[in-house]
This record gives structure tokens, C-alpha cells and sequence, in this order.
């Protein structure tokens, strides 16, 4: 397998990596998401995630960086990128429910709602236009924007919002086992909605049933005037149908093989049909000699917060796959 | 006159202009500040301000533009300057009452306290390491960094410190006639407590007197890479001699005459004291028939929220003294 599919035309001379954090209250309904210890405390992996890949160990709370099954946040890898390319992130904060502990551009959002109950983004719109004001800024300087998220729980939002958008889509999770009829049941009810309303616009979709990163991510995109690639999974398909529903430009993504692999997603079929050009990574992680990385392999976290661009960003920029295989083993060893 | 006194070394190519909000209770102090209709109201001024900049209006509240003489506020000269060059700012929070209506980088501080009762930053050494982050950040893709900020009551926090840091300052006021008296009197309770703990580092004299954009412009301009200059008043000149007095470089400072020429400051002499060059703006105002900017050359508001160093920008970016002048009068006249 190469370490990276296809040859991505991208010559970055000033990239900026924005990570885009943002919660949605669905990660709190047990079994939505596995990016947490628990249901509840999933709402502060963003914000963990955050202050693990700025200083690199975490100091705000007692927390280790893995889960239960010693399998090590996708951050770690985010982390090992951005150190070996001697890059710093820039954290977008879209909406969480609590105060980051590093300082972000922020929007002023607020968490996405629980989407059976009501608007689960009332603002998508106003997002919309500070992520595009955000977009417009960063073309001052800068050539190439590689735009992450984390967002527990963002997988149930990105498939109502793909369905929403008429897209026969499912999506992937962080857990080995997806929680399939439990997300089927969210989005059937927010199909109800959306159906009720007549809603076909997409920023009244991420407004009915979405969540505020895809609201953020979307005006970001959408203004940006250099290369443009979304980092992530099934979430940043999401972002992408969107910006083909409005009639911008669909950005390339980047993720995972083992986003890619997954066999509850279709994550190539997906992309094909929104027409976004997909590139995926494969690390190698089951050959690396760490039993949690290989549980990447296995089906376990996937991907997240930016890891799978940051290894693509590393790649493109030059460093070699030794290089970076061996800073992440070494960076995961040290958690 | 000429528009610019020197002849400035810059030639930016990716320019970053960053604006610095910030507030201290000290502005509520009746008398202290004169930026804003009533001394409750002066806190507001940051987040209108910068929602003028960047939208040409203000929507979120019946509000003019303007002091209750007719004279413009100095957002309406940064407003037209950054039009004119097609260039977006970059708001930064450091410490606001309220949420701003314009996204920020969010620093993630809170408004200073009135020094006379305590600490008035006590987290100005976090909020300092936060300027210093994105400094960093901003190195990567840009080559220049103008600084400006808007502070209410912050020429009172700036004379505390530029005196608790040994210089023998007496400092500028957006109102005609200087509050000498009040603000010597604080400043003195100051002292006392400075004194009483023995400080000397520049970031514990924050803390004690300061507020919080003086934490954050320092740690911007002591870790941003290409030329940085400092674009306001005495408030300014607090921030190059904190740089000064930390062993930093000291920016170039950029101020408008009528900021030099208000007999209460002394200027000219404090920053040669603290060894910062200094460029002037004359925009003569007196001359362009708009009776509101006239009052600027009789010494109200004078300066604020980088106007003077938004038309030094305008200049050194190669924008005739002519355009600058018809952009302000036009941009004001609207108001």
C-alpha cells in the first residue's frame, strides 16, 4: 500500500492548518459517541484535544490521551505533524460548551442542540459568514488551507445533514462497533423536520439538524482563495456537500485508510457522489509495533482532528514516510 | 506639515493588522475616560468599534459614531483606511465585558480590574504567553505586523505602569482637557502596591496596574518575526517600554500629531526615554472642511483603535496623502 494515494498537486508555501472545534449535545446521548471516557465527558475532547497538540501533554485535568482499550487520541498524531513540520495550528472555536484552555479565533457560536427537539443550529447562517469572513482573512497570507475538525458526536450530525442534502449516505464512527440504529433513529426524526419545513437550502439544513462546525468549515472553504483541503472523514464530506449544494467549489479531502476501510460508511462511494476528489493516507500503523496505533487497523478512533491531513500536509511538504512514522510511534510512546 | 515624518524602512507584503480590544473598569471611574457617551457606556466602545470597522455600520445598538461635539470616532479613519487597502484586520479579545459582534482571536482573558483594589491582570504573565502564541502563528504567514488597540480608560493603566516601570510619564486622553488629577491619584494608589510588593518584572506590573491588550500586544510583538510596529499613543508606549524592560527589541511606534502635540504627554521625550522610534501622521484635518475631524487638531480623541497607524499603512503601501484624506472625509461624511 503507498502512504498516500494518488499525487495530490498541492505546493503549499504558507499553509494554514485551522482545526475547527465545536460540540454538538447528541455526543452526550449514550452510545452516539466514542470520543470520551463517558457520554458526558465527551464534550471535552475538543477542548482536550486542543491543549494536547499546543503543549503536548495535557495540565487542565487528570486525562489520559487514549481510549479505554489504550488506543491513543487521533491528536497525538495532529501533534507529531505539527511538530515535525515546526506548524502551528490555528484553533477555530465554533461552539463548545465549555472555555478552551488555548487561545482560538472564535465565532461566538454555540453547541449544537439535540437535533430531535428543535434547531439544533439556530445561527448556521450568521457561522456561515464569520467562517467566510475567517476564509477571506487567512487569503491574506497564506496559499493553502488544510481545514480539520473535532466534533464528538459529529458523525450523526454530518448524516443528517448528507441525507438532508439527498445524499444516500452513512457514515463512519469512532467506535468498532457503529452505532447504526441509533444514529438511523436521530436522522429519521430530523428528516421529519426538514421534510416539514420544505427545507432544501443547505444552511436551513445544518440549521435543523446539523452542528456548528459544518456551518464554520463550509464559510471557510467557501471563501478561501488559495488550494483548499478538508481533513477528516465522513464529517468533512459533509462540509463538502454542502459547499456543492451552494454552488461553490468542492474541496479535495484528505482522511484514512481506515476511515476509507470502514465497511458501515462507503466512504468512496460517498465522496463520488458529492464530486469531491478524495486522498487517503495509510500510516502503516499495524506494522508500527504500537499495540494501541494498531488498533487503528482494527477499526478503532479512525481518524479525527485533522491527523489524517496533518500526515498528508507532512508528506506534501517533504518529509519522508520513515520520518513520519517514526515521530509518531515516538510522540504516542511518550503518553 | 508632511503627512509622514521619517521615511519609514517598511515594504509589507503580507501585511497582518492586528487590533487588540481590551477593557479596564477603570473607564467606568466617572471622569477617567472620555470614549464613550456616559462612563458605563465607555466599556461598549471596543465592541462597537471594531463591529464599524468591519462592517461600515453599527447594527447591534442605536449608537452614533461620533462624540457628543460631532467628532468622529477614530474607527471611522481605521474603517476607511483599511477599505481603501482592501485589507481585513484581525480582532483580538483580550478581555472584554461583553461578547463582541465581530469574531476574535480570543484570548480568553477578562476585563482589568480597578488597580486601586487589587490585582488588575492577575493573569497578565498567561495572557502575555498567549500574545506570544500568536505572534508565532502569525510569523508564519505574514511579514509585517501593525498593532493597534482599543482600550477605554487605558491611558490611565498605561501611566501606572510606564511609571511603575521608572519612567517619568505623564500620558495622553481622549478628552480636551487631561483628567491629570484623577489619574495621578490612582496612579499613586498604584505605586503604593507596587512598592509594597517590591515588583520590578514588567509582566507583574501588569498585573498590579495594567490591562489586559498591554499583556497581549507585548507578548504579539516580542515573538512576531518581521517588523512590527506599534500603532497608537502613550497606551503604546506602556507596551514598548514593558518590550524595553523585558530585554526585548522595541517596535517602532506610530502615532498621529495630535497625539504629539498635546502639551499634558510629552510624547516626543517619553519615547526617546524608552528608545522607540517614532512616526507621525498628519492627516491635517483641520483643512478638509469636515467640522467633526477639525476638533482632532484642538486635541479631542486625537488617536485610537490604530487609526493613525491605519493611515501610516495606507502610505507606506503606497496610497497618495490625497486618496488617504478623500477616503477619511467621504467614509466620515456618511456618518
Amino acid at each position: 500500500m503507498p502512504f498516500l494515494s494518488g499525487t495530490p498537486p498541492f505546493r503549499p508555501e504558507r499553509p494554514v492548518f485551522a482545526l475547527i472545534l465545536g460540540n454538538t449535545l447528541l455526543s452526550t446521548v449514550p452510545g452516539v459517541s466514542g470520543a470520551g471516557m463517558s457520554p458526558e465527558k465527551t464534550v471535552l475532547t475538543p477542548v482536550l484535544d486542543s491543549e494536547l497538540i499546543t503543549h503536548g501533554v495535557i495540565r487542565s485535568r487528570k486525562w489520559k490521551p487514549n481510549t479505554p482499550t489504550g488506543c491513543p487520541t487521533p491528536a497525538v498524531i495532529t501533534r507529531a505533524m505539527t511538530s515535525l513540520l515546526g506548524l502551528l495550528p490555528l484553533f477555530v472555536n465554533a461552539g463548545l460548551t465549555g472555555q478552551p484552555v488555548v487561545p482560538c479565533f472564535d465565532m461566538y457560536g454555540e453547541p449544537g442542540r439535540d437535533p430531535r427537539e428543535g434547531d439544533a443550529v439556530p445561527r448556521a447562517r450568521d457561522l456561515y459568514t464569520r467562517g467566510e469572513q475567517l476564509g477571506r482573512f487567512l487569503s491574506q497570507s497564506s496559499d493553502f488551507l488544510l481545514l480539520g475538525e473535532c466534533v464528538p458526536g459529529g458523525t450523526t450530525t454530518a448524516l443528517c445533514v448528507l441525507r438532508g442534502l439527498g445524499i444516500p449516505a452513512r457514515v463512519s464512527s469512532s467506535f468498532v462497533d457503529n452505532p447504526v440504529a441509533l444514529k438511523e433513529a436521530i436522522c429519521a426524526r430530523v428528516r421529519e423536520r426538514i421534510k416539514a419545513e420544505g427545507a432544501t437550502d443547505p444552511l436551513d439544513i445544518i440549521r435543523i439538524g446539523g452542528d456548528p462546525m459544518l456551518a464554520v468549515a463550509a464559510g471557510m472553504a467557501s471563501s478561501f482563495q488559495g488550494d483548499t483541503v478538508l481533513a477528516g472523514g465522513t464529517q468533512m464530506l459533509a462540509v463538502a456537500a454542502v459547499l456543492r449544494a451552494l454552488g461553490r467549489k468542492v474541496p479535495a479531502v484528505v482522511t484514512t485508510v481506515y476511515v476509507r476501510d470502514d465497511p458501515s460508511a462507503g466512504f468512496a462511494s460517498m465522496a463520488e457522489a458529492i464530486g469531491a476528489r478524495v486522498f487517503y493516507v495509510d500510516p502503516g500503523f499495524g506494522a508500527l509495533g504500537h499495540a494501541g496505533l494498531a488498533r487503528y487497523c482494527i477499526g478503532e478512533v479512525k481518524e479525527g482532528i485533522g491527523a489524517g491531513g496533518a500526515m498528508f500536509l507532512a508528506r506534501i511538504m517533504g518529509r519522508s514516510e520513515e520520518e513520519i512514522r517514526e515521530t509518531i510511534l515516538s510522540t504516542a510512546a511518550g503518553y
